[in-house]
């Protein structure tokens, strides 16, 4: 049933190319999906991938731009004239026009504009151009099924076949005024079971959740998740519809966010992927592990401070890296769990509760875990009775004091309206490491007494 | 536009229970949107948010109870009787039906399955009970429009308005041959631009993308995904269609893969949420700090064997948290790359590049932060300039050992059908701990010879 790539398919392709039997390819991935076409050229070479682009005809190239790789896609463009693009873009909704337009080049964005062929089209996609991408006005298409409040369902009827003609998947209908304002919303359901006579005024659904243009679209993946919602209507400053967003370009935005806040939580300050440039990569890893450094810079000093005790003991030092990495294994734990609690909104009771619960939850852990840290100090690495007492009861604190930190500095930052995330990976394990180092020879010092 | 609740609406509520005002509390949440009833619920206590729950008719209720968080959910079902869950349960989707029968007890499971009014209905529910969760029969709804080839277009029509009666939302049109085999879809579009009298087999769309009843829910969700699907048809062995998939439950599985392998890489190896209790945040959490504690063991031991260091070098051992620590930070930045180019499908190329590329970003990298580290720690830290030459050729091996363990471990992981997750978080830092340590004192000892 599903596709999947062969390395003698690539193969057969190559040579195919290689021959230039181009009736052949055509035959071949002519009746393929675009998705797994799409799949195929991102395995090819550039040169490879562009030459069977330019046999297939625009209506399934245009998907196909769609579905490739940044880096592919941005090769293929910049091989094809303003004109060809054009007419890839004719093929595509509004909104994936909009996207592969605003990839280019101001001047060769205007180009491509003005060899539109569909005037209409054309200014759609003009019009969607000036909204920030981050938006659901960035997100959203122009292809929609309207109809007036004043109309019967027979003359609606035969005015959605009209717009159907240039709408891919009918979503909603929804029911506008005579001034485009957005009153409601009709179920194809109520239009496919009553007479044709009735006015649209009498059954069309009169609550309908829309979003602003200017609403962000994390905000608009929220709405739709919360309401459960396939589509949804975009109404400009005074309510008129000017567009929707469909739940595939939502799935994005989603997939999207929860990859942020993992790649925030491992110290990638950028939407990055494995196949990005070193330079890329490296802008996205380096900042994070200069912090960590600048924060092992830190550790050092404070470390050099008990020097004093290198004397009688220096076993302890030994146990400085265990130490540090409990306390940033703990934060890391305790932070992710807040950053997502506030991702998916399911953070509830009060600060004083959560308070207790970290420091129970904390207790609960650092307990058993000291047992086997002072029975492996004792059997197994053979340390004086006192060292273990000492690493014991830090390890203890440690946990105690991380675990508050990875859970308030994200819910702190949050407070302020920053984003949370910043909070975990890199941050929150150095900040751990220094207070770990910190407590456990504050704690020795105590009990050893050097 | 959007709901928001507010302290003043929930006291609101409070004291109409209190006064037991049923009449207000209805003509409070009677025209709000069952979701935004389950958000304020989430908020008042068990015995508040039952009472409104018994106030409120079954019709809203049963769509309420969906969205409840886990344990009010529970806690309300364990006060309704059979019989009055089972009146919810009328009210829902098979599916969704399905996954709240699932989540009684044995005996009350038939209790209410015996009291459900519907025999269709119940039939389905019980037929999807035997799907286990994650698969595609597990996710699945029998909730479906379906049309015979034999049909025309009027027949289908009439027949469509009949079936809608049960559909709340129409996803597609199914086509079917006589034994109720899957053989294509029917486009909406056609359907409203065709004559009445057209042969359905005439009009419909051969291809059509299913999946099997056994087919995983992560493969589901790439599958929808990849063709951007709003609904998928789920066929058993034998090829008949048996139910639908739409992307509202891909959504969530897709939410929840991601939020795994962020899970994953913190340290958490359950499904746990900040508001699940002690006991279960203790199991999430406490494997991964044991297994960094066993860790932090062996970095102990191995610190040992380089006591004698100790006496000439003593200023060696303040670097070691700051060696562990970068360490620790590279690993989980490669390891995060590689699982989310696996999860997301976008590695490309060979192992061998992979190599090259890993290598040449750790070294520039490395480069980078040795610079830093070299004057830091001559300027800053004013150590004796071997020590600093020592920190810093430790600082550039380390880094590039730990981005390859990085990179390799869940590459390695996933060919033999592990979760690549698993390698990223304690599991990397700890090793990547263990190994930095003995990079860095192997290198001291090169060069201080002790």
């Amino acid at each position: 049933m599903e596709f999947k790539i062969s390395k003698d398919l690539i193969k057969e392709l190559e040579q195919l190319i290689q021959q230039k039997d181009d009736q052949q390819l055509e035959v071949l991935l002519n009746d393929m999906h675009h998705a797994d076409i799409a799949e195929i050229l991102d395995e090819l070479d550039f040169d490879e991938a562009t030459y069977i682009f330019k046999v297939l005809d625009s209506e399934k190239t245009a998907e196909i731009l769609l579905e490739l790789e940044d880096d592919l896609r941005e090769n293929i463009l910049s091989r094809l004239s303003p004109k060809e693009i054009a007419e890839e873009l004719d093929e595509l909704d509004t909104d994936d026009a909009a996207d592969i337009i605003a990839e280019l080049s101001q001047s060769k964005k205007e180009e491509v504009i003005s060899e539109l062929e569909d005037v209409e089209h054309a200014k759609d996609i003009v019009d969607l151009l000036r909204y920030d991408e981050d938006t659901a006005g960035g997100l959203m298409g122009k292809e929609l099924v309207k109809v007036n409040e004043n109309w019967n369902v027979l003359t609606c009827i035969k005015e959605m076949r009209t717009q159907a003609e240039n709408v891919s998947r009918v979503h909603s209908i929804y029911v506008v005024d005579d001034e485009n304002r957005l009153k409601g919303r009709l179920s194809l359901k109520d239009l496919l079971t009553t007479s044709s006579k009735t006015q649209i005024s009498d059954i069309y659904i009169k609550k309908v959740t829309s979003v602003k243009v200017d609403t962000e679209d994390v905000e608009v993946a929220r709405i739709m998740q919360k309401y459960d919602l396939e589509a949804i209507p975009v109404t400009d400053e005074m309510g008129r519809l000017v567009g929707r967003i469909t739940i595939d370009d939502i799935v994005d935005v989603i997939k999207d966010e929860a990859d942020k806040d993992y790649q925030m939580a491992a110290g990638i300050s950028q939407d990055v992927e494995a196949d990005d440039s070193i330079l890329e990569l490296t802008k996205a890893r380096l900042p994070w592990l200069v912090l960590a450094l600048l924060g092992g810079f830190i550790s050092v000093k404070m470390l050099g401070l008990f020097e004093g005790a290198m004397q009688k003991h220096g076993e302890l030092f030994f146990f400085t890296p265990l130490i540090a990495a409990m306390a940033g294994n703990v934060g890391v734990q305790s932070s992710a769990i807040i950053v997502q609690g506030l991702a998916n909104n399911t953070l509830s009771g009060s600060l004083f509760n959560r308070l207790i619960k970290e420091i129970s939850l904390s207790l609960l852990n650092g307990i058993i875990l000291a047992t086997i840290l002072f029975l492996g100090s004792y059997f197994l690495l053979n340390a004086d009775l006192r060292i273990g007492l000492t690493v014991t009861i830090s390890l203890i604190s440690v946990i105690i004091i991380a675990s508050l930190i990875g859970t308030f500095i994200p819910l702190l930052l949050d407070k302020f309206g920053i984003d949370p995330a910043l909070a975990t990976g890199p941050f929150i394990t150095t900040s751990n490491d220094i207070c770990g180092i910190l407590i456990y020879f504050s704690i020795a010092k105590l009990i050893l007494g050097f």
